[in-house]
């Protein structure tokens, strides 16, 4: 499964995880305005906002996972199986492939005022890539420095939902999610007070006592809850660095360490990647599993006019700083 | 406040984290054999095993937080305010000062089983390193590749515990530690079994859920439950890059976030260093609050016949790694 | 609040606990068939189905908590403030008060089958018994010895769902609450496995820790989750008193302590009564928070055949047997 | 398992719950002041306080569960299988079997002050009561309208501990049950408070969320938390009748219900019986799993001058009260 979240300090950040038990293959890429966006059944757009992200690339034609245009919109697809549903494309509808949906707001959107005008007129329909890509079952956070939703297309029809936590992750539906964060009121990063009973002597034996009570498996509902917590008690410094790494450190609480998810077939399942986005910057941190220093690909080194996407393979491999090599 | 823990793959790995919402100033600091120990009560000791470790070094002498000797035991303190109680030097011990005590058993000591035997004789003394530098509240955890043992110092004398988990944090005393782990004896990284009741169509809707009950707090019981989980449970593979990734995944699960743990006056607890050594090759792996990348320092890169220890800062500037800076 | 149960021996069991902070004055009342019921909407009903249950008499009206009619068939009004949403008579809709609503559907209905073709066709209307009674916002469970539904009106609409648990408590919406028991699918009567570790010697200091994690507060959802542990896995003879017996233990997992639950002005909120109704024999037993004995009241006992209800106060003090009185 | 509890309003109240799976016959017995009391070790007392209580009568020897004195005095034993650890006797030490051990401090203290200065020269001895009675694994509580104590024999000798909690269960020793209580102190019969995000709008959707946390489980640590929050938040007037009920109501949060907790081979464990006395007026109040009115024995209806103790059995019928029995 996998957690999103933003943050904001000086800039506006905009990352999440990705875990799965396996990987389809993911590279970062730059898509450059003139990249002709081809969609089933809303024609081609040559000109759109050029925008950074982690994609698998299927036929030349970027995927996205997660994703920040240059006006500052992010946006990414969470797992969302047993409740995403799609429909058939409709006639008086936007129709978009859920595949499509990420270019298709971030293409054309500068926030999340006009992707709200968008989504108005959109149907997310329940078209494959092809045939041995049948479409994910998701729903998606929309976020800019300011607002922040999210996307669920149910049997119910199309959800639109505020975000005021600035995360998502999985099932259950996102209202049921900040519904749940009321039996966790109480949890604080100050010392808790004795409420139980004034007349036993009860104590504090250890800093942090204040958030007893907060979930740390690795379910959707428990990730939610403890994201939420992390990313609204966070406290950084306003700098690039400071800001990018509260973001890391944010994410980290919902990492999933290899051994305590099993996925079957002796499989597990791990946080393949964590993105960190500057949305205001466009550059795209991440860190994979085995690779804890954050790499960087930044959005504005690239040639934003092009017609053709750049591709950055996702740096797997642990890069460790010798300190004492020259001895 | 602090957790340590061990991992064994094909070499074995020791390290902690270091949790506070201020710093001494610390350094990664290879002790070579030759370098003098003068003991407050136990004379001086000319020649020693060789050891790394990080360490705040107040008038020349390394005062180590946790350390590994160069025949593959490590060591570290970590707080336990409330509970520690050392006493004065006594006649027929072995009379030896906290601060002392981690080269005491490094210096001396193959493994767990020799540390075992020192212990036996051993008085620990409640003297400060000087008088601005108060003896600190701690508890230990010795390991080799194959025992683990938690020592604590109480108003009840020495206890010496097996530790079977490879973890520790802080208060409560260790064996009120290990027996809290009873309460979670259900949890698993696999799919949840319904045993509530037959005849209700529950079911999982993520995964995960098998560690439903998990503490997710930043208190030192749950940091000891959630370490234990996920170090009980993890897999990687033996290289040393898969080994070192996953040891600080283990140990990012008790990661401190920066605002999740107020310590008074606007300050915050936070993890300032993980550390991860690799007690078979003497290297010692670090990542910092700001620096996610891992850096190392190779102990035997340095003369380990020399007098003096060498000295290295802790590289707390976050090294990122742009992937296009040629574009 | 207020929790409803069903139980299930040779006879069937309907009954609930009322949980306020204050009482409006309530009585028990079998209701005769020719007592003429007259709807605000729906005309008047000269002969039904008789009942028996808890009620308010207002005006001569019943207005019942809970009843059980003739038929075996009971239903329970509960607090749902929040959710519950009524709306004005519509023409095409058979339009029943709330405060209607129990005599409406016992009145007529012989079982579950029975009250939802009725269901179909119902409006629940928002119009206040008197200006001073405003309508409660309520809702409802209603079951036979073999089906059992719960009935929301909500600002979606009238919801109706198959409730396999047979408990009912108040907030959130009954489909959360089911969705809730997901997160307790371990919890079990047994004695549990360890699936923490296979290499720690965990182990059941006490009985009754393979429920562990189930709630013991009293707020809604974490009654709805105990009130569905302890009634799902109840065990009893089959005898009247050894069912009434248990079912009287099923919710008393649920009472609400005098002290436990503060509602302001120095008020607390206590289970007022409990009630255990044979739905076979038409029997109404009772307990009240300060008499502990159970109280009988037998419909069969009364002229089912007559035109005025029998009235019974609910007897509220503790009744006390003095064992050594003849000393 | 059981529960011990103490509750004060004008009167002192004592009793306890017996969980078990299966009886080994239980009277109230009240025992006169000229009743023999053969010690195996320290000879007979002739004359003592008089008693009434909980026994099993073995051999004419009420062997008492619980039992006041009729200076108010209460004492109770509790399963504590595990770490109970009794002694062989001890040439300088007042050698008491822990069969005996009730009448001994009962026998002849006023008060938790002469009890605590009995304890100070016992020694509780490992003698069955006969081979087929082997002496029970107990702890105890013992308590006056003032002070309360818990008294444990284990491995490291005899532990006496204030009990500021007025409860008692079993597993693990009471230290470490009233250490765990730190991990409850924000829990309140008060509406909780949003300490998680000032920027969220949670709220309460049920009263009782305050102490969401408060675990639900029967096992013994589980339930001594949960005794412990309804004891000490507890509110009822100061009437023998609403002080009894309520102390029933205490009691009630850990009953134990037949289903909830497997012993094995089909039993399951039940609480038995409830008591309450009345330690000031010598009045012993109980409720059985099956008889939920409350039953009472008056000790000064008895004559206590007697040589012979008065026994009465436990009531175990269903008592109902028909309210429309003469229709």
């Amino acid at each position: 499964m996998c957690t999103a979240a933003t943050y904001r300090t000086k800039d506006f950040y905009f990352g999440r995880t990705l875990d799965n038990d396996f990987s389809y293959g993911e590279e970062i890429v730059v898509m450059p305005r003139n990249f002709p966006l081809s969609f089933r059944y809303m024609g081609t757009q040559k000109k759109h906002y050029a925008m950074i992200g982690m994609a698998h690339v299927e036929a030349e034609c970027p995927l996205y996972y997660d994703a920040v245009n240059e006006k500052g919109l992010g946006m990414a697809g969470l797992n969302f199986v047993g409740n995403a549903s799609y429909r058939k494309a409709m006639p008086d509808r936007e129709n978009v492939a859920t595949y499509e949906f990420i270019p298709w707001i971030l293409g054309q959107c500068r926030d999340v005022e006009e992707a709200r005008a968008l989504l108005e007129k959109i149907n997310l329909t329940d078209d494959d890539f092809h045939e041995k890509l049948p479409a994910a079952r998701l729903h998606w956070m929309i976020a800019d420095r300011d607002h922040c939703i999210t996307v669920e297309s149910t049997k119910e029809g199309l959800q639109i939902y505020d975000n005021p936590v600035g995360v998502l992750t999985n099932n259950p539906p996102f209202d049921q999610q900040i519904f749940a964060l009321n039996h966790y009121m109480q949890l604080s990063p100050e010392e808790p007070q004795n409420h139980f009973s004034a007349q036993l002597p009860l104590y504090c034996y250890s800093r942090g006592m204040g958030a007893l009570g907060l979930p740390g498996d690795l379910s959707s509902q428990s990730r939610f809850v403890r994201a939420a917590f992390v990313r609204m008690n966070s406290r950084s410094g306003q700098s690039e660095g400071e800001s990018v790494s509260q973001f890391f450190h944010i994410l980290g609480s919902v990492d999933q360490q290899r051994g305590c998810c099993k996925a079957g077939d002796g499989r597990y399942e791990i946080t393949i990647y964590t993105s960190c986005c500057n949305a205001d910057k466009g550059i795209y941190y991440y860190t994979t599993y085995e690779n804890h220093q954050i790499t960087a690909v930044d959005m504005h080194r690239e040639n934003l006019e092009a017609h053709i996407p750049a591709r950055y393979p996702m740096l797997q491999e642990q890069r460790i700083y010798l300190q004492n090599s020259d001895c």
